[in-house]
């Protein structure tokens, strides 16, 4: 039998976090000179550690904190990192294992094999940070320690600063390291986009095997399973970006299904639209990719209607971005172009300049258009310290309101989804309820959604499309009949005419 | 294609919580009768909670704590759970959600859904805690809470007692609850039997998938890819008991490989052997499973001689278990097993009485011989109260010293190790050195390990194997062979002839 994949997983070059540090040192020395302070201290942080659950000895499978893993790429539990501002040098402090642990868990590397491994200029133990930072350090008093602080954006949590036995000695700021760094993972050098771009071809492949595999009568956890098989079967990749979002029929309309208390756990009917927003993780950079389909590989016409007006937005946005393009705007032409789209199929009435004044875009696109993407899903680094959020529904759910930069990875991701519990009160409410042709509207409650959504770098002049899924209708029903995937484009028009 | 799996996920019944709360309830009235305290107060626990990696939205797929599934069964994150001495009546408390909850995550579920779902007397928000338990509660003074604390003896760790708003109006207990519900979880009920015996039933029949198609070039972690698939897309397992252990070649002597400092990530080459520890969880009931094998199906003379050895081992304990009989004795008979098996083998040589005396078998079975397993895959109750844990190397490995009681699910995991870091030292050592055949053992370093291990629930009179793999060598290449399992007996002799 022939593998189902023409792709395998790539070595990522240790180069990649070389770069990371060396952009960071240079941003952190630049922003140093510019307050005229001086070029010394670490740059410092602490690495994740595994976790039992609860009081158990079970322990989850480990994943690297990830500005932890930007700078330093380690996959092993238990370390801190330095970057000395004066010299440059980047130093790795490993944990001291136990003999015990070559019987249990493996061989004990030398710390050797770390400097080789991680392209660091040396490493120590952790029990040694105090004595070999104090003895690297040259300017005056305690040496100085720049700590990781700062607002998470998307779940308002903070980062917590590195913290080790022997800190005391030490002078800390909190303040200066996290805006920078943060800033420096909104850029994607060359190394990092061609590790997202195999996340991306691995995640299209799977996401193409799962189309060919839908049946009604299915469980959707399957289509889950399936996935999960794929990426890490022909990709490595262990991890998936984040919890699989297998929706089918109504399901489809809730946002972040999938998770412990909507399982993906619902049979797949004939007649249902599937909406799978999944992507896989490689070397801790992620992937988020939906694709929404017929469950029985035919679109009917109210299907076709709801996903080529989502599909009319992602292509538009798509080929509006370029550097210095408000991420904002982009969102607002997504919501005109549904609400045109609706209008064109007489499920909306009236002016669209009007609908866009009173949010009903929001109605049917409740979420942002999409998110930077990188080492985390949701990018760090969508509001710079003092932006604020905008406050319009569907707009105040931007994860960021910037401005597009060459090197952004960002996913665009519209959707249409009829939710009664927006749906219903916009039809009812005196200011909006006139947009809605209410007897159309009534047969697509119980519908669902619709949501597409591809992963794209920002170049120079435009952007580029990581993703690499069937999007055209005609596209979608030709692979799911069997096609091969990418379409040889001449061969459509024949498939087309299949029954 | 007809369906890899002649299995399907069953519908767990909710009567198995109510069995568990009132076997607790029963043996919690009767420890309060006997120090004559009044039966009134609370048993109160609190459940797991979703939890975020690092600052991150990026969310951890829950599952739920284990001792509060263990009474309970829910599934979602963020609920409380109370038992009234008194009345003997179950209390839920549900997190209230809030509205966005039903556009981003999902149908905010009526109580009543909790009520019918999982078959308690009522059902309340988590603010209420307070005010229901003073409502309902009969006694003197301010109502009383039993609360779980207790050390877990695998981790060494203490569960985290039950915290909310409000608990400073309650008395609490520490001390009562946790041996008495611990005891509880230690004998399994019929209901828990048939879930752990179909999370058996899943993981055995993807034990045998993963070894028909494993061959020499594939990775490791394909093998895990292979049983994750397997166990989620035909027994609709989302959950593993634990971090999947695919060790081939020498890494089969480390017994805890596959976490993410030694991922699993090794070439297969022709002439390894595999060890596969790799178990489905069920409904939070888990199995824990381990087959070994040839990678290219076919047992060399050393590798038979090692593999026969633990399945003696293996067979004589099964042979031997049933109630109040000692799990140390047990251990110490499959250690000698193997030891004599080493010295029919020319490994080993001289008195094995004396090599037990001096602790050899430690050296090549350096872990216990099996633990309790349940909804954790280490469950607790191992040692009781005021237990000693055997101090002997090996022995003191032992997750339990206890006598067998009837109910009781245990592994039976003997395994032969060639562990330099324990082989080396043994071979040196004046009291040891003797023992060994420096020259024959020399060719089994690098040869790895051998482990066998099912999951074993000790009835009245003896004790049953839920798990359904291959063992003897002949089933093992005749599987990979291709041959159908479970082997129809008559056909091995045939398939055995062929080359
Ligand atoms: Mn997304
Ligand atoms: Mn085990």
């Amino acid at each position: 039998m022939a593998s189902p994949s023409s792709l395998s997983p790539p070595e990522v070059p240790m180069e990649l976090h070389v770069v990371n540090r060396k952009k960071l040192l240079d941003s952190f020395r630049d922003h140093l000179s510019l307050s005229s302070r001086p070029l010394h201290g670490f740059i410092f942080l602490q690495g994740g550690e595994e976790q039992n659950r609860h009081c158990t000895d079970h322990i989850e499978l480990f994943r690297q904190e990830s500005y932890f893993s930007y700078l330093f790429g380690v996959q092993e539990p238990g370390f801190y990192g330095a970057i000395d501002l004066a010299s440059g040098d980047s130093i790795l402090f490993a944990p001291r294992l136990p003999a015990e642990y070559a019987v249990w868990l493996g061989e004990i590397k030398p710390l050797s094999h770390f400097k080789e491994r991680y392209m660091v200029s040396s490493v120590y133990y952790t029990d040694e940070i105090t004595k070999v930072l104090h003895q690297q350090y040259q300017g005056p008093g305690k040496p100085l320690l720049y700590l990781l602080h700062g607002l998470n954006t998307d779940s308002n949590n903070f980062s917590k600063p590195a913290d080790f036995k022997g800190i005391d000695n030490f002078e800390t700021d909190l303040n200066d390291l996290h805006p920078i760094l943060t800033e420096c993972r909104v850029l994607k050098s060359a190394l990092e986009f061609a590790v997202i771009q195999f996340a991306n071809d691995i995640s299209s492949e799977a996401h193409v095997e799962v189309m060919r595999k839908t049946k009604a009568g299915m469980k959707e956890y399957q289509l889950e399973s399936l996935f999960l098989h794929h990426t890490y079967m022909y990709g490595g990749c262990r991890h998936c970006s984040y919890t699989c979002i297998c929706a089918t029929g109504s399901n489809s309309s809730t946002l972040h299904y999938g998770h412990a208390a909507a399982p993906n756990d619902r049979i797949l009917e004939d007649g249902d639209m599937a909406l799978l927003d999944m992507g896989a993780e490689y070397h801790c950079y992620g992937s988020d990719i939906t694709c929404s389909f017929p469950v029985n590989g035919k679109f009917t016409v109210d299907q076709s209607l709801v996903y080529n007006a989502v599909l009319r937005a992602h292509d538009a946005v798509i080929s509006n971005m370029r550097p210095g393009v408000s991420w904002v705007d982009m969102h607002k032409l997504a919501e005109r172009i549904i609400l045109e789209s609706l209008k064109e199929g007489d499920l909306l009435l009236g002016d669209v300049d009007a609908m866009v004044q009173e949010r009903v875009g929001a109605v049917f696109l409740p979420h942002g258009l999409g998110h930077l993407l990188g080492i985390d899903t949701h990018d760090p680094g969508g509001y710079l310290k003092g932006a604020e959020r905008p406050k319009e529904p569907g707009l105040k759910s931007l994860r960021t309101s910037r401005e597009l930069l060459e090197g952004m990875v960002i996913t665009v991701e519209p959707g249409c989804y009829f939710i009664d519990a927006l749906l219903l009160p916009a039809m009812k409410n005196a200011q909006t309820s006139k947009f809605f042709n209410h007897e159309q509207i009534s047969k697509f409650r119980g519908f669902g959604g619709v949501r597409i959504e591809s992963d794209v770098f920002v170049t120079g002049d435009g952007c580029v499309n990581m993703t690499k899924c069937p999007r055209e209708i005609k596209e979608i029903e030709a692979v799911m009949a069997g096609a091969p995937w990418p379409i040889n484009k001449s061969v459509i028009p024949s498939l087309n005419s299949n029954p």
